[in-house]
Protein backbone atom coordinates (compact mmCIF):
# COMPACT_ATOMS: atom_id res chain seq x y z
CA UNK A 1 0.00 0.00 0.00
CA UNK A 2 2.42 2.62 -1.33
CA UNK A 3 0.74 4.41 -4.42
CA UNK A 4 -0.72 8.16 -4.06
CA UNK A 5 -3.73 6.35 -5.42
CA UNK A 6 -6.15 3.44 -5.72
CA UNK A 7 -9.06 2.75 -8.16
CA UNK A 8 -12.19 2.17 -6.61
CA UNK A 9 -15.94 1.42 -8.12
CA UNK A 10 -18.52 4.55 -8.24
CA UNK A 11 -21.88 4.74 -9.34
CA UNK A 12 -21.89 8.77 -10.75
CA UNK A 13 -25.11 10.42 -10.92
CA UNK A 14 -25.77 12.80 -13.31
CA UNK A 15 -29.92 14.51 -12.89
CA UNK A 16 -32.24 10.93 -13.90
CA UNK A 17 -28.83 8.93 -15.65
CA UNK A 18 -26.60 6.21 -13.36
CA UNK A 19 -23.28 4.67 -14.41
CA UNK A 20 -20.61 2.53 -12.79
CA UNK A 21 -17.35 3.51 -13.29
CA UNK A 22 -13.85 2.37 -11.62
CA UNK A 23 -12.26 5.79 -10.42
CA UNK A 24 -9.22 7.17 -8.53
CA UNK A 25 -9.33 7.80 -4.86
CA UNK A 26 -6.81 9.63 -3.13
CA UNK A 27 -4.88 7.22 -0.80
CA UNK A 28 -4.93 7.85 3.35
CA UNK A 29 -3.33 5.74 5.73
CA UNK A 30 -1.97 6.48 8.99
CA UNK A 31 1.24 7.06 9.62
CA UNK A 32 3.30 6.94 12.94
CA UNK A 33 6.27 8.70 13.81
CA UNK A 34 8.95 7.07 16.45
CA UNK A 35 11.66 9.01 17.59
CA UNK A 36 14.42 7.71 19.23
CA UNK A 37 16.57 9.92 21.56
CA UNK A 38 18.71 9.66 24.49
CA UNK A 39 18.91 11.02 28.31
CA UNK A 40 21.80 10.88 30.49
CA UNK A 41 23.33 8.01 28.30
CA UNK A 42 19.87 6.11 28.00
CA UNK A 43 18.28 5.49 24.67
CA UNK A 44 14.50 6.09 24.66
CA UNK A 45 12.18 6.04 22.22
CA UNK A 46 8.40 7.56 21.83
CA UNK A 47 5.62 7.73 19.31
CA UNK A 48 5.21 11.14 18.79
CA UNK A 49 2.70 11.60 16.12
CA UNK A 50 0.15 9.27 14.11
CA UNK A 51 -1.48 11.30 11.34
CA UNK A 52 -3.31 10.22 8.87
CA UNK A 53 -1.01 10.88 5.21
CA UNK A 54 -0.78 10.09 1.76
CA UNK A 55 1.75 7.47 1.12
CA UNK A 56 5.00 8.57 -0.36
CA UNK A 57 8.22 11.27 1.21
CA UNK A 58 7.61 9.45 4.30
CA UNK A 59 11.14 10.48 5.41
CA UNK A 60 10.28 13.52 4.26
CA UNK A 61 7.18 13.79 6.08
CA UNK A 62 8.68 12.78 9.72
CA UNK A 63 11.74 14.99 9.32
CA UNK A 64 9.86 17.75 8.02
CA UNK A 65 7.73 17.62 11.05
CA UNK A 66 10.64 17.11 13.52
CA UNK A 67 11.53 20.80 11.92
CA UNK A 68 9.06 21.92 12.25
CA UNK A 69 7.98 21.16 15.88
CA UNK A 70 12.02 22.59 16.61
CA UNK A 71 13.16 18.77 17.85
CA UNK A 72 15.49 19.15 15.07
CA UNK A 73 17.76 22.14 14.04
CA UNK A 74 20.12 20.26 11.17
CA UNK A 75 20.47 16.94 9.47
CA UNK A 76 23.69 16.26 11.86
CA UNK A 77 21.06 16.19 14.61
CA UNK A 78 19.81 13.35 12.92
CA UNK A 79 21.49 9.27 13.35
CA UNK A 80 19.09 7.36 10.93
CA UNK A 81 15.72 7.87 9.66
CA UNK A 82 14.15 4.77 7.91
CA UNK A 83 10.91 2.88 7.98
CA UNK A 84 9.96 -0.01 10.49
CA UNK A 85 7.49 -2.43 11.14
CA UNK A 86 6.17 -2.16 7.80
CA UNK A 87 5.02 0.90 5.32
CA UNK A 88 3.55 3.27 8.40
CA UNK A 89 5.96 3.43 10.56
CA UNK A 90 9.13 6.10 10.57
CA UNK A 91 11.92 5.62 13.09
CA UNK A 92 14.32 8.65 13.61
CA UNK A 93 16.92 8.14 15.78
CA UNK A 94 18.14 11.59 16.70
CA UNK A 95 22.36 11.68 17.99
CA UNK A 96 23.28 11.92 21.05
CA UNK A 97 23.16 15.38 22.99
CA UNK A 98 19.78 16.59 21.35
CA UNK A 99 17.32 17.57 23.12
CA UNK A 100 14.12 16.77 23.15
CA UNK A 101 11.40 18.28 24.57
CA UNK A 102 8.45 15.70 24.62
CA UNK A 103 6.00 17.38 26.40
CA UNK A 104 6.49 20.84 24.68
CA UNK A 105 6.00 18.41 21.31
CA UNK A 106 2.29 17.95 22.19
CA UNK A 107 1.12 21.74 22.71
CA UNK A 108 2.32 21.91 19.27
CA UNK A 109 2.80 25.73 19.77
CA UNK A 110 -0.29 26.62 20.52
CA UNK A 111 -0.17 27.28 24.08
CA UNK A 112 2.56 27.95 26.54
CA UNK A 113 2.88 26.35 29.83
CA UNK A 114 3.03 29.46 31.92
CA UNK A 115 -0.21 31.36 30.62
CA UNK A 116 -3.35 31.01 29.21
CA UNK A 117 -4.75 29.53 25.89
CA UNK A 118 -5.13 32.24 23.16
CA UNK A 119 -3.50 33.29 19.79
CA UNK A 120 -1.00 35.54 21.20
CA UNK A 121 0.34 32.99 23.99
CA UNK A 122 0.64 30.67 20.36
CA UNK A 123 2.55 33.38 18.76
CA UNK A 124 5.07 33.83 22.56
CA UNK A 125 5.74 29.70 22.26
CA UNK A 126 7.27 30.50 19.38
CA UNK A 127 9.23 32.80 20.51
CA UNK A 128 9.88 30.83 24.06
CA UNK A 129 11.85 28.34 21.33
CA UNK A 130 14.24 30.51 19.99
CA UNK A 131 12.38 31.35 16.79
CA UNK A 132 12.99 34.58 15.60
CA UNK A 133 11.19 36.89 13.30
CA UNK A 134 12.76 36.76 9.74
CA UNK A 135 15.61 39.58 8.32
CA UNK A 136 16.59 38.77 4.78
CA UNK A 137 16.35 40.89 1.73
CA UNK A 138 14.45 38.18 -0.72
CA UNK A 139 12.35 40.15 -3.57
CA UNK A 140 9.94 38.38 -5.74
CA UNK A 141 8.71 39.93 -8.84
CA UNK A 142 4.86 40.70 -9.24
CA UNK A 143 4.90 38.80 -12.61
CA UNK A 144 6.92 35.44 -11.03
CA UNK A 145 4.65 35.20 -8.30
CA UNK A 146 1.77 34.91 -10.57
CA UNK A 147 2.92 32.04 -12.81
CA UNK A 148 3.60 30.09 -9.17
CA UNK A 149 -0.42 28.71 -9.24
CA UNK A 150 -0.79 27.21 -12.34
CA UNK A 151 3.18 25.37 -12.36
CA UNK A 152 1.78 24.28 -9.13
CA UNK A 153 -1.40 22.84 -11.10
CA UNK A 154 0.24 21.12 -13.78
CA UNK A 155 2.96 19.11 -11.13
CA UNK A 156 0.09 18.48 -9.47
CA UNK A 157 -1.92 17.09 -12.89
CA UNK A 158 1.12 14.93 -13.88
CA UNK A 159 0.74 12.30 -10.88
CA UNK A 160 -2.67 13.71 -9.19
CA UNK A 161 -6.18 11.91 -10.61
CA UNK A 162 -7.97 12.35 -7.75
CA UNK A 163 -9.31 15.45 -6.67
CA UNK A 164 -8.57 14.67 -3.42
CA UNK A 165 -4.73 16.00 -2.76
CA UNK A 166 -3.21 19.05 -1.02
CA UNK A 167 -0.19 20.29 -2.96
CA UNK A 168 2.48 22.75 -0.92
CA UNK A 169 5.76 23.41 -2.94
CA UNK A 170 9.21 25.49 -2.25
CA UNK A 171 9.39 28.07 -5.26
CA UNK A 172 12.50 30.76 -5.66
CA UNK A 173 12.08 34.04 -6.96
CA UNK A 174 11.75 33.07 -10.61
CA UNK A 175 8.48 31.13 -9.63
CA UNK A 176 10.26 28.18 -10.07
CA UNK A 177 9.40 25.48 -8.50
CA UNK A 178 11.81 23.35 -6.92
CA UNK A 179 9.75 20.69 -4.69
CA UNK A 180 6.52 20.05 -5.02
CA UNK A 181 4.54 17.20 -2.56
CA UNK A 182 1.27 16.31 -2.02
CA UNK A 183 -1.14 14.61 0.77
CA UNK A 184 -4.62 13.98 1.70
CA UNK A 185 -3.63 16.83 4.90
CA UNK A 186 -2.40 19.85 3.81
CA UNK A 187 0.01 20.35 6.98
CA UNK A 188 1.52 16.95 5.82
CA UNK A 189 2.52 18.27 2.19
CA UNK A 190 4.23 21.38 3.67
CA UNK A 191 5.84 18.90 6.31
CA UNK A 192 6.99 16.90 3.12
CA UNK A 193 8.13 20.23 1.27
CA UNK A 194 10.36 21.09 4.48
CA UNK A 195 11.85 17.90 5.54
CA UNK A 196 12.98 17.52 1.60
CA UNK A 197 14.94 20.81 1.83
CA UNK A 198 15.72 19.89 5.71
CA UNK A 199 17.86 16.38 4.07
CA UNK A 200 18.98 18.97 1.12
CA UNK A 201 21.05 21.04 3.68
CA UNK A 202 18.58 23.82 1.76
CA UNK A 203 17.21 25.77 5.48
CA UNK A 204 16.98 28.27 6.77
CA UNK A 205 15.36 28.82 3.04
CA UNK A 206 15.74 32.48 3.03
CA UNK A 207 15.70 32.93 -0.62
CA UNK A 208 12.63 30.50 -0.96
CA UNK A 209 8.76 30.78 -0.66
CA UNK A 210 6.33 28.58 0.11
CA UNK A 211 2.86 27.66 -2.11
CA UNK A 212 0.19 25.81 -0.66
CA UNK A 213 -3.15 24.72 -2.74
CA UNK A 214 -5.21 25.60 0.15
CA UNK A 215 -5.70 28.42 2.58
CA UNK A 216 -3.36 29.90 5.11
CA UNK A 217 -3.15 28.66 8.90
CA UNK A 218 -1.50 29.36 12.09
CA UNK A 219 0.02 26.36 11.57
CA UNK A 220 1.44 26.48 8.32
CA UNK A 221 2.55 30.20 8.41
CA UNK A 222 4.64 28.62 11.45
CA UNK A 223 5.92 25.81 9.58
CA UNK A 224 7.00 28.44 6.91
CA UNK A 225 8.73 30.26 9.77
CA UNK A 226 10.55 27.79 11.56
CA UNK A 227 12.19 26.67 7.23
CA UNK A 228 13.50 30.45 7.34
CA UNK A 229 11.25 30.85 4.27
CA UNK A 230 10.08 34.59 3.78
CA UNK A 231 6.76 34.28 2.08
CA UNK A 232 3.93 32.09 2.00
CA UNK A 233 1.36 32.14 -0.62
CA UNK A 234 -1.73 30.33 -0.65
CA UNK A 235 -4.54 29.74 -3.45
CA UNK A 236 -7.05 31.01 -0.66
CA UNK A 237 -8.04 32.90 2.38
CA UNK A 238 -5.52 33.36 5.23
CA UNK A 239 -6.94 32.77 8.79
CA UNK A 240 -6.69 35.83 11.64
CA UNK A 241 -3.85 33.89 13.35
CA UNK A 242 -1.80 33.40 10.39
CA UNK A 243 -1.93 37.10 9.36
CA UNK A 244 -1.09 37.70 13.36
CA UNK A 245 1.93 35.63 12.73
CA UNK A 246 3.03 36.88 9.39
CA UNK A 247 3.21 40.87 10.84
CA UNK A 248 5.10 39.79 13.92
CA UNK A 249 7.47 37.56 12.44
CA UNK A 250 7.96 39.36 9.39
CA UNK A 251 6.59 37.27 6.36
CA UNK A 252 5.20 37.91 3.32
CA UNK A 253 1.58 36.18 3.51
CA UNK A 254 -0.11 36.51 -0.01
CA UNK A 255 -3.66 35.19 -0.06
CA UNK A 256 -6.37 34.27 -3.01
CA UNK A 257 -3.39 34.12 -5.67
CA UNK A 258 -5.37 33.24 -8.88
CA UNK A 259 -5.15 34.25 -12.57
CA UNK A 260 -3.88 37.80 -12.63
CA UNK A 261 -4.55 39.21 -8.67
CA UNK A 262 -3.68 38.26 -5.26
CA UNK A 263 -3.97 39.86 -1.77
CA UNK A 264 -1.05 40.94 0.52
CA UNK A 265 -1.47 40.35 4.48
CA UNK A 266 2.07 41.27 5.39
CA UNK A 267 5.72 41.71 3.58
CA UNK A 268 4.76 43.70 1.32
CA UNK A 269 8.05 45.21 0.45
CA UNK A 270 9.31 41.58 -0.74
CA UNK A 271 6.88 42.00 -3.51
CA UNK A 272 9.04 43.93 -6.52
CA UNK A 273 6.76 45.55 -9.13
CA UNK B 1 -11.78 37.62 20.81
CA UNK B 2 -15.62 35.79 20.44
CA UNK B 3 -16.06 36.96 16.62
CA UNK B 4 -16.29 34.54 13.83
CA UNK B 5 -14.49 37.20 11.44
CA UNK B 6 -12.52 40.16 11.56
CA UNK B 7 -11.25 43.08 9.72
CA UNK B 8 -8.30 43.33 8.65
CA UNK B 9 -5.40 46.08 5.81
CA UNK B 10 -5.45 44.02 2.75
CA UNK B 11 -3.26 45.46 -0.61
CA UNK B 12 -5.30 43.84 -3.45
CA UNK B 13 -3.28 43.24 -6.86
CA UNK B 14 -4.92 42.59 -10.01
CA UNK B 15 -2.49 43.24 -12.70
CA UNK B 16 -0.21 46.28 -12.59
CA UNK B 17 -2.71 47.72 -10.09
CA UNK B 18 -2.52 48.45 -6.54
CA UNK B 19 -5.66 49.44 -3.81
CA UNK B 20 -5.63 49.26 0.11
CA UNK B 21 -8.73 48.31 1.51
CA UNK B 22 -9.90 46.84 4.68
CA UNK B 23 -10.98 43.45 4.36
CA UNK B 24 -12.22 40.34 6.50
CA UNK B 25 -10.46 37.53 7.65
CA UNK B 26 -11.51 34.24 9.27
CA UNK B 27 -10.96 34.32 12.79
CA UNK B 28 -8.97 31.31 14.42
CA UNK B 29 -7.69 31.31 17.78
CA UNK B 30 -6.58 27.94 19.99
CA UNK B 31 -9.54 26.48 22.30
CA UNK B 32 -8.65 24.10 25.23
CA UNK B 33 -11.01 21.12 26.04
CA UNK B 34 -10.47 19.98 29.99
CA UNK B 35 -11.75 17.09 31.06
CA UNK B 36 -12.63 16.25 34.69
CA UNK B 37 -13.76 13.01 35.57
CA UNK B 38 -13.89 10.53 38.61
CA UNK B 39 -11.42 7.60 39.02
CA UNK B 40 -12.04 5.23 42.46
CA UNK B 41 -13.65 8.73 43.90
CA UNK B 42 -11.22 11.07 42.94
CA UNK B 43 -11.89 13.82 40.43
CA UNK B 44 -9.04 14.45 38.38
CA UNK B 45 -8.54 17.00 35.12
CA UNK B 46 -6.77 16.79 32.05
CA UNK B 47 -6.30 18.41 28.84
CA UNK B 48 -7.94 16.49 26.44
CA UNK B 49 -7.52 18.89 23.48
CA UNK B 50 -5.67 21.74 21.98
CA UNK B 51 -6.82 22.99 18.94
CA UNK B 52 -7.36 25.87 16.30
CA UNK B 53 -10.75 27.31 15.92
CA UNK B 54 -13.17 29.99 14.95
CA UNK B 55 -14.63 31.06 17.89
CA UNK B 56 -18.69 30.64 18.55
CA UNK B 57 -20.65 27.22 19.62
CA UNK B 58 -17.70 26.47 21.53
CA UNK B 59 -19.33 23.87 23.70
CA UNK B 60 -20.79 22.46 20.84
CA UNK B 61 -17.14 21.68 19.78
CA UNK B 62 -16.21 20.48 23.34
CA UNK B 63 -19.22 17.58 23.43
CA UNK B 64 -18.99 16.91 19.67
CA UNK B 65 -15.02 16.29 19.99
CA UNK B 66 -16.08 13.97 23.24
CA UNK B 67 -18.52 12.04 21.42
CA UNK B 68 -16.66 11.59 18.30
CA UNK B 69 -14.23 10.41 20.84
CA UNK B 70 -16.73 7.94 21.90
CA UNK B 71 -15.39 9.43 25.61
CA UNK B 72 -19.37 9.98 26.24
CA UNK B 73 -22.39 8.78 24.74
CA UNK B 74 -25.37 10.48 26.06
CA UNK B 75 -26.00 13.78 27.96
CA UNK B 76 -26.48 12.23 31.11
CA UNK B 77 -22.75 11.61 30.74
CA UNK B 78 -22.02 15.44 31.83
CA UNK B 79 -21.97 17.34 34.81
CA UNK B 80 -21.27 21.03 33.42
CA UNK B 81 -19.96 22.18 30.29
CA UNK B 82 -18.33 25.95 30.68
CA UNK B 83 -16.13 28.36 29.65
CA UNK B 84 -13.20 28.99 32.17
CA UNK B 85 -10.00 30.95 32.45
CA UNK B 86 -11.42 33.49 29.50
CA UNK B 87 -13.09 32.97 26.08
CA UNK B 88 -10.51 30.55 25.03
CA UNK B 89 -10.93 26.88 27.50
CA UNK B 90 -13.85 24.84 27.96
CA UNK B 91 -14.68 22.82 30.84
CA UNK B 92 -16.34 19.60 30.35
CA UNK B 93 -16.99 17.74 34.02
CA UNK B 94 -18.29 14.32 33.56
CA UNK B 95 -20.24 12.40 36.09
CA UNK B 96 -19.12 9.74 38.33
CA UNK B 97 -19.31 6.20 37.22
CA UNK B 98 -18.24 7.65 33.36
CA UNK B 99 -14.84 5.97 32.08
CA UNK B 100 -12.03 8.03 30.50
CA UNK B 101 -9.47 6.10 28.51
CA UNK B 102 -6.90 9.32 27.91
CA UNK B 103 -4.03 6.78 26.43
CA UNK B 104 -7.01 5.94 23.70
CA UNK B 105 -8.07 9.29 23.37
CA UNK B 106 -4.74 10.07 22.34
CA UNK B 107 -4.42 7.48 19.54
CA UNK B 108 -7.22 8.87 18.04
CA UNK B 109 -8.56 6.09 16.58
CA UNK B 110 -5.52 5.77 14.21
CA UNK B 111 -4.27 2.67 15.64
CA UNK B 112 -5.14 -0.01 18.26
CA UNK B 113 -2.13 -0.59 20.73
CA UNK B 114 -2.23 -4.31 20.13
CA UNK B 115 -0.65 -4.26 16.53
CA UNK B 116 0.60 -1.75 13.89
CA UNK B 117 -0.12 1.14 12.14
CA UNK B 118 -2.37 0.63 9.11
CA UNK B 119 -5.75 1.92 7.41
CA UNK B 120 -7.62 -1.92 8.76
CA UNK B 121 -5.94 -0.89 12.40
CA UNK B 122 -8.00 2.14 12.33
CA UNK B 123 -11.31 0.35 10.94
CA UNK B 124 -10.53 -2.36 14.06
CA UNK B 125 -10.01 0.48 16.73
CA UNK B 126 -13.15 1.55 15.96
CA UNK B 127 -15.02 -1.82 16.65
CA UNK B 128 -12.94 -1.98 19.59
CA UNK B 129 -14.71 0.58 21.57
CA UNK B 130 -18.21 -1.01 20.71
CA UNK B 131 -18.68 1.13 17.41
CA UNK B 132 -20.51 -0.98 15.02
CA UNK B 133 -22.20 -1.37 11.72
CA UNK B 134 -25.14 0.99 10.75
CA UNK B 135 -28.53 -0.70 10.66
CA UNK B 136 -31.22 1.76 9.22
CA UNK B 137 -33.43 1.81 6.51
CA UNK B 138 -33.39 5.65 5.98
CA UNK B 139 -33.69 6.77 2.25
CA UNK B 140 -32.62 10.38 1.22
CA UNK B 141 -34.28 10.93 -2.64
CA UNK B 142 -31.81 11.92 -5.00
CA UNK B 143 -33.67 15.45 -5.61
CA UNK B 144 -33.35 16.18 -2.15
CA UNK B 145 -29.79 15.26 -2.04
CA UNK B 146 -29.23 17.85 -4.72
CA UNK B 147 -30.60 20.52 -3.08
CA UNK B 148 -28.40 20.70 0.32
CA UNK B 149 -24.96 22.29 -0.97
CA UNK B 150 -26.93 25.20 -2.56
CA UNK B 151 -28.80 25.47 1.13
CA UNK B 152 -25.46 25.25 2.49
CA UNK B 153 -23.70 28.52 0.28
CA UNK B 154 -26.54 29.94 1.06
CA UNK B 155 -26.59 29.38 5.22
CA UNK B 156 -22.71 30.02 4.68
CA UNK B 157 -23.02 33.62 2.96
CA UNK B 158 -25.22 35.23 5.57
CA UNK B 159 -22.52 35.19 8.00
CA UNK B 160 -19.47 34.32 6.02
CA UNK B 161 -17.39 37.13 4.48
CA UNK B 162 -13.78 35.80 4.52
CA UNK B 163 -13.65 32.57 1.84
CA UNK B 164 -12.18 31.15 4.98
CA UNK B 165 -14.31 28.85 6.65
CA UNK B 166 -15.23 25.26 5.93
CA UNK B 167 -18.97 24.42 7.02
CA UNK B 168 -20.73 21.31 7.81
CA UNK B 169 -24.52 20.92 8.06
CA UNK B 170 -27.19 17.85 9.06
CA UNK B 171 -29.98 17.58 6.74
CA UNK B 172 -32.93 15.62 7.38
CA UNK B 173 -34.22 13.10 4.22
CA UNK B 174 -36.18 16.20 2.65
CA UNK B 175 -32.64 17.89 2.22
CA UNK B 176 -33.65 20.34 5.11
CA UNK B 177 -30.87 21.82 6.93
CA UNK B 178 -31.61 21.16 10.71
CA UNK B 179 -27.86 22.60 12.09
CA UNK B 180 -24.72 24.84 10.16
CA UNK B 181 -21.45 25.39 12.14
CA UNK B 182 -18.72 27.05 9.96
CA UNK B 183 -15.16 26.89 11.56
CA UNK B 184 -11.50 27.46 9.62
CA UNK B 185 -11.09 23.25 10.80
CA UNK B 186 -13.36 21.05 9.21
CA UNK B 187 -13.17 18.75 11.50
CA UNK B 188 -14.13 21.43 14.10
CA UNK B 189 -17.13 22.27 11.98
CA UNK B 190 -18.40 18.56 12.01
CA UNK B 191 -17.93 18.75 15.79
CA UNK B 192 -19.92 21.35 16.37
CA UNK B 193 -23.20 19.62 14.56
CA UNK B 194 -22.68 16.29 15.94
CA UNK B 195 -22.10 18.29 19.71
CA UNK B 196 -25.55 20.57 18.98
CA UNK B 197 -27.41 17.32 17.91
CA UNK B 198 -25.76 15.47 21.12
CA UNK B 199 -27.01 18.48 23.45
CA UNK B 200 -30.50 18.48 22.28
CA UNK B 201 -30.99 14.49 22.62
CA UNK B 202 -30.68 13.92 18.99
CA UNK B 203 -27.72 11.20 18.83
CA UNK B 204 -27.74 8.63 17.47
CA UNK B 205 -29.36 11.06 14.53
CA UNK B 206 -30.30 7.76 12.41
CA UNK B 207 -32.22 10.07 10.22
CA UNK B 208 -30.00 12.89 9.29
CA UNK B 209 -27.08 13.09 6.90
CA UNK B 210 -24.11 15.01 7.31
CA UNK B 211 -22.93 17.29 4.91
CA UNK B 212 -19.29 18.86 4.73
CA UNK B 213 -17.91 21.67 2.48
CA UNK B 214 -14.51 19.92 1.80
CA UNK B 215 -13.09 16.66 1.04
CA UNK B 216 -14.31 13.32 2.92
CA UNK B 217 -11.25 11.78 5.24
CA UNK B 218 -11.22 9.20 7.55
CA UNK B 219 -11.93 11.11 10.36
CA UNK B 220 -15.03 12.84 9.29
CA UNK B 221 -16.53 9.92 8.44
CA UNK B 222 -15.61 8.50 11.79
CA UNK B 223 -17.52 11.52 13.57
CA UNK B 224 -20.26 10.94 11.59
CA UNK B 225 -20.27 6.97 12.55
CA UNK B 226 -20.11 7.55 15.82
CA UNK B 227 -22.91 9.52 15.89
CA UNK B 228 -24.67 7.51 14.28
CA UNK B 229 -25.62 9.04 11.17
CA UNK B 230 -25.92 7.41 7.80
CA UNK B 231 -24.83 9.71 5.03
CA UNK B 232 -22.01 11.80 4.90
CA UNK B 233 -21.88 13.92 1.68
CA UNK B 234 -18.84 16.10 0.58
CA UNK B 235 -18.61 19.27 -1.97
CA UNK B 236 -15.42 17.10 -2.93
CA UNK B 237 -12.93 13.99 -3.15
CA UNK B 238 -13.24 11.08 -0.64
CA UNK B 239 -10.19 9.25 0.77
CA UNK B 240 -9.26 5.52 0.19
CA UNK B 241 -10.14 5.42 4.08
CA UNK B 242 -13.29 7.25 3.52
CA UNK B 243 -14.30 4.78 1.23
CA UNK B 244 -13.24 1.85 3.51
CA UNK B 245 -15.03 2.85 6.62
CA UNK B 246 -17.98 3.70 4.41
CA UNK B 247 -18.36 0.20 3.33
CA UNK B 248 -17.51 -2.09 6.42
CA UNK B 249 -19.74 0.53 8.18
CA UNK B 250 -22.47 0.23 6.42
CA UNK B 251 -22.78 4.20 5.43
CA UNK B 252 -23.45 6.08 2.80
CA UNK B 253 -20.79 8.33 1.15
CA UNK B 254 -21.61 10.28 -1.42
CA UNK B 255 -18.95 12.40 -3.40
CA UNK B 256 -18.52 15.45 -5.55
CA UNK B 257 -21.91 16.65 -4.61
CA UNK B 258 -22.22 19.25 -7.09
CA UNK B 259 -25.10 20.86 -9.72
CA UNK B 260 -27.13 18.03 -10.69
CA UNK B 261 -24.04 15.33 -10.23
CA UNK B 262 -22.50 13.25 -7.72
CA UNK B 263 -20.77 10.09 -7.26
CA UNK B 264 -21.75 7.23 -4.81
CA UNK B 265 -18.98 5.43 -3.47
CA UNK B 266 -20.92 2.84 -0.85
CA UNK B 267 -24.63 2.49 0.74
CA UNK B 268 -26.18 3.03 -2.89
CA UNK B 269 -29.59 1.24 -1.85
CA UNK B 270 -30.30 4.69 0.67
CA UNK B 271 -30.62 6.69 -2.45
CA UNK B 272 -34.02 6.77 -3.64
CA UNK B 273 -34.75 7.80 -7.28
Amino acid sequence: MTGRSQVTSVAKIRADLRESVDDRVAVEEPLEIRLGYEIDGERHTSSVSITMRTPGHDEDLATGFLVSESIIRSPGDIAIVKPCKGDNTIRVELEAGVDVDLERLQRHFYTTSSCGVCGKASLDALRAVGVEALADDTRFPREALLRVPERLREAQATFEETGGLHAAAAFDPYGELLIVREDVGRHNAVDKVIGALFTDGQLPASRLGLMVSGRASFELMQKALVAGMPMLAAISAPSSLAVDLAREFNITLVGFLRGDTFNIYAGEERIAT
